[in-house]
């Protein structure tokens, strides 16, 4: 394909998906009233799986494409359960959410994007000068909102997986859109990961729209400063005991928890790079007069590098495990979610930069984007860059207004047409 | 009276008590089935002032008996809202929990006998060996259970006011029966206290039925030792903040939290008795990645004089405040509950000593007996006292199975027409 | 010997010892000049070996009779080493501080009495109402002082040593006068004990004077109530670093130690009987921008009962290695010192009942008092007793001024006759 | 001057400058054997003021140079007391340490190059390889040793002086030769400031030699990211009891610091820029069985700016202050040290590189620098930059052995001669 053709293309492809912005915008306004917070993604999750089905793909569901043993900071069964019944008739089929959508086109190398599908546990705003409250769209579940964008990012790939259903574009080998649950708290990526979905893949991309600092149509072709995480959760279990008759046969909790909570934000600085430590939720204790038998603590760590944040993983705990034993209390340790750092390859941010300069006046290329925050897409990306493939990540913008998880989010969709231009561009640049 | 006369009155009652046993015992296992927590005995209350009015008693109800802004430890309203409808036909008028039955019979003292209505918050046991599970008795609400034997305090007390207001029984003067709610937790007697119910008292009496350690039929007269305790509630408010995009923005209400809970559980034993302090349940936190901006702790301090535990109230309030300062927070702190220690008049002692042995072979007097435990009805004893009247509080034993507040306490429901017995022989002795 | 042999053998004694009241009193003077804290009684065991042997006792000294492997809490050997060359002439040749004075009088039980020696780390008062600061003989070494009385213990000691070895007086048997080191903070006695110094003895007595409870001559012939107690040092080793160029290679032995105090006094309370916990001395840090490497704690648990105290010391131990663990870092964990609880023998309380009695006017009994502190005679008590002798230990009454461990300690030294009656008394009363 | 002329001189004065080497190189080794720490530096004070003098400068010295209620972190006047007797004929007069000497030529600018006097407090080494060992010039007082250059500092300073007191050399206007004392730990600028000692200076300068990344004859022309520091110290005071008697009357001290240092190193990292935290020394305490009535901490934070740093007080003064409050203790907050950021103006830093370019093949430039760590320099830089002069920070490679602070810190002394030239150059650049 030359420059020329790339740059035609490039521009059919804006046109297709600007002529498709009124469907764009109506599935993502869909998604946006029925917002699913990580692993509860049944109703997104059925609604993928029909219009993949339905543009020709071989569907990947649930088991299919996440490893179960790897699921990383599930919700209780019994909400689960409830949430199931909730999502309605699309849902009521999807034991497990994620879902992979394969399409083939004879021989050629294979491409993976992916789009993460959950929303942020926020009680969305109902204030007048919130767009989705006023024209109707607002999250119809209290407690569960789409104040990420990821409305948008399933949006962008359904566009995505129309557009490369036409027979008439050109390209050969083979795509996987994977649509991914619980990208928050860093959970639904590792098992995907685990289930080896991208293991064959020698092209990823992957994106994210609105962050705030980036206006409509400025792409950062490269993102930098992956935080590193591990989001761990602690429960300790002691013996409960009368406070008054007979405190001296507990085995306090609490007191675990508290110390485990100071020893963890006292975790040292590091000297060649941020850290980042929070204790977030802590429960315990069943009754004033008894001595708290059961703590649980959701907390988490992160650092500037891989390495910083797997020496602060491991002294944190040490530390929960440590106020255990001065209580002699039990406690248990889960990984309840992980990012990790990744760089793009300079190969394919090269090539997204030529397709943003093919659109000028409309897209505009920012240069390196330090993002100082987490990203579970970086597992696919290394991965793939572990087993020689290249992987790239960039940020769309979308004039979003608030920050990413307030309650007041919103970003302009006509951000969903650049998403689907500059995806199915990739493809085709990377299969035509 | 004489002693001869005192004597065969209280046979009389005994063998009037006694055959009323069957309706005691009917009584006492339709409150076990309606078993109601503390502030939420709307069915029990309702169920006390229809047959209070049914045997002529002039009644107080809710607010009347009741002072509002001096209640301790309330459930949320809407908790109050789902117990009152749930309570039935019985409670569905009563507002506020609490009843007094008035009786007078021309001039004289006022006696008052107090009997409280609460269940506790225990899961009953559905084993085969449970009395109340195998003779079809048992709480129909999970979570709540008369394992501290209130019922059988109700029904004693109804059984009071049966005897006493039948014609034939020579007395002259004022009785007040006073039904009070939220025993546990040091709630109830409060507000009570605080409406004036026993400003107007001469002579005041309570009882405690199933103290383990006493059989049926032993009645320790004298109880010391009542533990001096205060309940307190503690909300810190800080400021929420990204965990990792700007943690100085935060107020960590959750660090708040931890230093009290470590301060609480370091504060100084005491040379001059025991102290016991239980920092027993916390809530803290809203998120994994968010800097937690509230926290919740339920505490209580408890010292074996008034004075102990009035150092010790003061210091843990310090010791809330300090932790709330070093982390910038703001801290709100309340009172949930209250018991003091008190001492019986020797006097009642001496009387209710006369009337247990005028029954040999059935009931049998215990010395003092050091109760190492908290008990509100010493609220009413102390006022009673400060006013220039006399006070008994005294335990009734009943084979109890199991001790107090677990899930498998009963007991021998003879001990109700025991207390029936002694309660209305006290009003006779008083008052004949 | 009938009751009126022994009160006029009582009464003998009693002038005697009043006859050398003067030279009783001049000798505690000249100790409490001299004041040597535990271990560093160099000059006070040269003395009393001095007189011992002097006296025709056999002397053990040093090794002889203090089991080296089993010393606890002694100064560091620098210390040890400054003190031994202040103590001059008198402690010159003594390694060890303790002795044992041995007199033999035919076949006969054996009898010992044991006398402590150690002062108190209290800087004595300079004050005109002081009355060792008026009348010249304050302690000469700041830091130093007989502020409980033991000045008094080893001039009593060497007044009975004088009695009993004149030949007038009739017993038959064995005496054994043990004169202990390190009674302040439980050191001394566990190391004689361990030497077996009493593992022959049929009887054993000991006396403490001057309790401010007591006025002069009166007598507590049977204490209660004796602490149980665990000394313990603890010891965390971790590793320096830089604390703004590499915090994360440090090991940080303060906040190990910050969290094992709140942790020690987070303990909880038994509901069995009275506890105490105190982290009094802690030194930690080498530099403000050092990550502290090191950390030192002195601290101590008591409880009412050996069984109390055994539970604190074993979950103290916990909390002490809990806190290492959280942060990293190496602990060790040293015994300082120990006492337990013990019961004097009726047998001998009731000799010493009749001491008293047939002293009237000059010596008046109390009966049991419980003490609510520590003592290390506890060990040589229960050794005696598990061995099948007899144990008594009893209070002296003295006028003391201010409490013990005060910097105006004072006693009237007209209790030194009484001690020297007493314990003479005691004596020939078992041996005569 | 042109650049010809500078490059003249740059290159005369370096030949001047290697020409006095051996005195230079005796000097410093004299003032390594006597090693002063901060605020003692009363013999180099006197040796600096005589040769300052000798050369013909006016010469303040401490209070006219010192303003003494700005002092921070000054030792114990006891200390200082011996310290100023071991300091033997030199230093006998001196009563605080700090000179400046001050020479005039004519109407012009005033030039102030400041040298930091004080040793750190560190054991130097005796092993083989550690050259003033081997040499002989190990410092003579243990404990104190110049491991951070400040005795090459002095040596140039004084190297200076005496160049720049050639009649030959031409230059017009004011030098005022600033040397501090106390610069470890950020305490000796700020009261020589507060004294208005460049209050009407045109031009500053300062240096530091033998930062480990540089190699003899670097030049480190601008230097970055000077943390921003508080050090402060605190000191509770609570009331003592005996732990076991009465601990309620205690004020427990320890509890409140061990609170503290948890509260410290749970301060927030800050999204905005690293922070560090230590509580370093912790002193507690007086007896075992002793409630602690006093604890003394001394603690520092640092930012990356100066916002964030007075953030990171603010919150850390209210840790300690929340602490005492916890539990009933005063404590007081005494700043000890600080250290602020500052820039160097580029006009300086041009010359600076100009005089290092002109002798190449001796010296080398390196561009801007990160220093990651505290000077106090910056707060002469802050002060003359406010008042519209200029002022310049550099580093001077010298082949450093070991890190600073470290018991076996040398240097390589053929950069004392690099020193005299650039400063001296420097100088001769502005008023020439």
């Amino acid at each position: 394909m030359t420059a020329g053709d790339r740059d035609r293309g490039v521009r059919a492809l804006r046109e297709a998906a600007a002529a498709r912005l009124d469907a764009l915008r109506a599935l993502r306004r869909d998604l946006h009233r029925h917002a699913e917070t990580g692993w509860t993604e049944f109703r997104t999750s059925g609604l993928v799986a029909r219009e993949l089905a339905r543009h020709g793909y071989r569907v990947l569901r649930g088991h299919e494409c996440v490893r179960p043993d790897a699921i990383l900071g599930a919700p209780p069964a019994a909400e689960l359960t409830r949430r199931r019944r909730e999502a309605g008739e699309l849902g009521a089929d999807v034991e497990l959410p994620g879902v992979v959508g394969i399409l083939e086109r004879g021989p050629g190398p294979t491409v993976a994007l992916r789009f993460d599908m959950d929303a942020t546990e926020v009680l969305e705003a109902e204030g007048g000068a919130h767009r989705p409250a006023v024209e109707g769209f607002a999250s119809t579940r209290p407690g569960a909102m789409h104040a990420c964008g990821h409305d948008g990012h399933v949006a962008i790939g359904l566009g995505v997986a129309e557009l490369l259903a036409r027979p008439d574009l050109p390209w050969r080998g083979r795509v996987k859109l994977v649509f991914q649950p619980a990208e928050e708290g860093g959970r639904g990526a590792h098992p995907m990961v685990e289930a080896g979905i991208v293991d064959d893949v020698d092209h990823f991309a992957a994106l994210h729209i609105g962050h705030e600092a980036l206006g409509l149509g400025q792409v950062a072709l490269e993102v930098t400063h992956f935080l590193s995480s591990a989001k761990l959760d602690a429960e300790w279990q002691g013996v409960a005991a009368h406070a008054a008759g007979a405190p001296e046969r507990g085995r306090n909790a609490l007191l675990a928890a508290c110390h485990a909570v100071l020893g963890l934000h006292a975790l040292p600085r590091h000297g060649g790079g941020a850290t980042f430590v929070n204790a977030g939720v802590l429960r315990a204790g069943t009754g004033r007069n008894v001595v708290p038998s059961v703590a649980e603590l959701r907390f988490e760590v992160r650092g500037e590098t891989d390495q910083i944040c797997a020496g602060l993983e491991a002294a944190a705990r040490q530390v929960v495990e440590g106020a255990a034993q001065m209580h002699g209390v039990e406690v248990a340790i889960r990984a309840a979610g992980r990012t990790i750092g990744a760089r793009s390859d300079p190969g394919l941010v090269a090539r997204l930069g030529a397709l943003v300069a093919a659109c000028p006046g409309e897209l505009e290329a920012l240069p390196s984007f330090p993002l100082g925050g987490g990203e579970d897409a970086t597992l696919f990306m290394r991965r793939v860059q572990a087993r020689g493939g290249q992987a790239l990540y960039f940020l769309l913008g979308a004039d979003a207004r608030s920050g990413h998880h307030s309650a007041t989010f919103d970003f302009d969709e006509r951000a969903l047409g650049h998403g689907v231009a500059l995806m199915t561009g990739l493809v085709l640049d990377l299969l035509g």
